[in-house]
């Protein structure tokens, strides 16, 4: 089977951006489809269409020009790509890795099939049935959109039945009790059209507001957690026949694995395989989705940390000098607190150097415009 | 000093390129005058112009766009250079620095009046002259014109009488013994418009067919030959007065170093900063050129190797499997046979087991053609 060489990617976000960074290195080139002009990607792709992701009309135009179309996010109709797919175009991953991927309901069925840990959760379609199991599990609870969620959007922390009446999305919700979590990893996993499969070291994810705020590695957890998550990681993979990266995030409570959720591509919690590793995890994914050989996910640094760089209500990014000690990831996006709008990643001979390093480059970036 | 958004690059070949894959990560907006339109930048730089860099209107029209201009090559006229800088656009480096960088008979005037040790050179404008100075270094020398040549073009190896007037350029040459050359080496400086340096390590070379075939990063050489050389180096970016980065390359023989030549940009003994060092010399030329604090150069693995991927008569790129085992950059160029077609960095404990893996990948795409 001959490798292909053009790429559409649906979205035009940081991840986007990121997998154009990768592409041209190893003679591919990619379409992105992006909603605005000054999206990350759409800002240094020469090859950029502007549209409505979630619209068949432009996914089919892309698909056209296209031999192959891969995801920046999960905002597209699984009905639409299962309708594209039924027409000969190439998707990858495919619809229904697609369908999993954008449905936590969705993910929670496959996990149950695999016989895999999850927090005790109920799926409530009404505010009635929230109310009910919110009181099930001691009157608050943790709840999450079953779709459109991303970055703490669509998460309700501390739910009341008061609170979720305010809240309630009026889509299906899931319902967990609010657990003592010990540590949070993630696993990425890719996996190619032929089905090998290519796994990089266990990851610590530390949390904030919802978002992944740190992520470190190597995660220092005892090796036979690592080894479960990964066998895990690698089951789902090739359940839902997902071709490219699945990221896979845990919890670990009382020194248990619990799944949390499952992202059918490129993840913020992999950003720091384009330094720590020998193929980065946005390299990996285009070769998988263009029928490439898989690159080695080794580890090549003793250590690395990498932190989000957030605006704030006080700073903007750029205005400040540049850090000097971090590799610098900006994604060119207007500031607005709370918003993503970049990253940064130290290497190191310990996690700890390492992300003491990183924390202070965020957090010069993000505070730059009150920097003198 | 306010630190500036848009670089404009003069050329648009795989420095470019390099430069314009690091620029979005910082937040700078690069715009590149490129001679064709699939100059490996041109391919991937949303704002590419077509023009001449000899062309003086060309090159005023970009610096008219751009906040500041930089060069992937030297192939510019001084003269025009000056001009722009009287006009009161910003070059950097500047026209006196440029000056110097293009033409190697400049080089070694600077290299004398630092005192530095250069091997024992005459410069010959007329085919007698030539004759003469062959004649004087025992019937066979090194010929290399004094402005125009790279990438083993302009070098005359084993040059005799006869074999010089069939190759005479009709432009001043300088004309050097032949040496056995121990090792050779080379030194990445990066200058800020405030004087401040940082230094690369020190990268062996390994030349084939007078280009840079292997780069080797520790040297493995004695670490009082490394500072010296560090220390010319250095000593020669102060004298010009670079800003950006500037590469020294150096002989060894009989144990001392010797000047051989400089480039003021960033060059293929430093493609290796990419993997191995904390922020590369791409992204390092833009920081400094662009005003801001420039980026450690710390190396972050233990040991790398960089080759080349040069087009073979037999051969083609991007046919044959992509290699899994080393970081792959390919500058989207049609092959053709000696023509640097991209290079692979290979990290590890050892240099020797790098340079292994580096040069094996390498020939594989290299050989891709042939490949089954």
């Amino acid at each position: 089977m001959a490798a292909l060489q053009n790429v559409g990617i649906v979205g035009g976000g940081q991840l986007a951006l990121m997998m154009a960074e990768a592409a041209s290195r190893i003679g591919l080139v990619v379409e992105v489809l992006a909603v605005h002009p000054d999206d990350p990607a759409a800002r240094i792709v020469p090859r950029t269409t502007i549209g409505d992701p979630g619209d068949g009309a432009a996914l089919r135009e892309l698909a056209r020009r296209c031999e192959v179309v891969t995801f920046d996010h999960e905002m597209v109709d699984p009905a639409v790509l299962r309708d594209l797919e039924s027409e000969g175009f190439v998707l990858r991953p495919g619809a229904r890795a697609m369908a999993v991927a954008v449905d936590k309901e969705r993910q929670l069925e496959v996990f149950g099939r695999l016989g895999l840990p999850v927090p005790p959760t109920n799926v409530a379609r009404s505010l009635d049935e929230v109310a009910a199991a919110i009181a099930a599990v001691g009157g608050t609870a943790v709840l999450k959109v079953a779709t459109g969620g991303y970055d703490g959007r669509g998460v309700l922390l501390g739910a009341t039945a008061d609170s979720a009446t305010e809240w309630f999305p009026d889509r299906p919700v899931l319902v967990q009790p609010e657990m003592d979590i010990d540590a949070e990893i993630a696993v990425q996993v890719v996996r190619g059209v032929d089905g090998q499969m290519a796994t990089y070291p266990v990851v610590r994810t530390v949390q904030h507001n919802g978002m992944c705020a740190v992520v470190q590695v190597p995660s220092g957890l005892d090796p036979g957690i690592e080894r479960a998550a990964v066998e895990m990681a690698m089951a789902i993979a090739s359940e839902i026949d997902v071709v490219g990266v699945l990221a896979v995030e845990f919890f670990i409570v009382d020194g248990e694995l619990l799944l949390n959720e499952i992202a059918a591509r490129p993840h913020n919690s992999g950003h720091i395989t384009i330094e720590s590793t020998c193929v980065s995890q946005f390299e990996n994914h285009l070769r998988a989705v263009a029928g490439h050989p898989l690159g080695s996910t080794e580890l090549v640094v003793p250590a690395a940390a990498m932190v989000n760089v957030v605006g704030s209500s006080c700073g903007g990014v750029g205005y400040g000098p540049l850090p000097t000690d971090v590799a610098v990831h900006l994604y060119g996006k207007q500031p607005r607190p709370g918003r993503k709008l970049g990253h940064v990643t130290a290497t190191s001979e310990s996690v700890v150097d390492a992300t003491e390093r990183a924390l202070r480059a965020a957090r010069t970036l993000e505070n730059g415009a009150s920097t003198p």
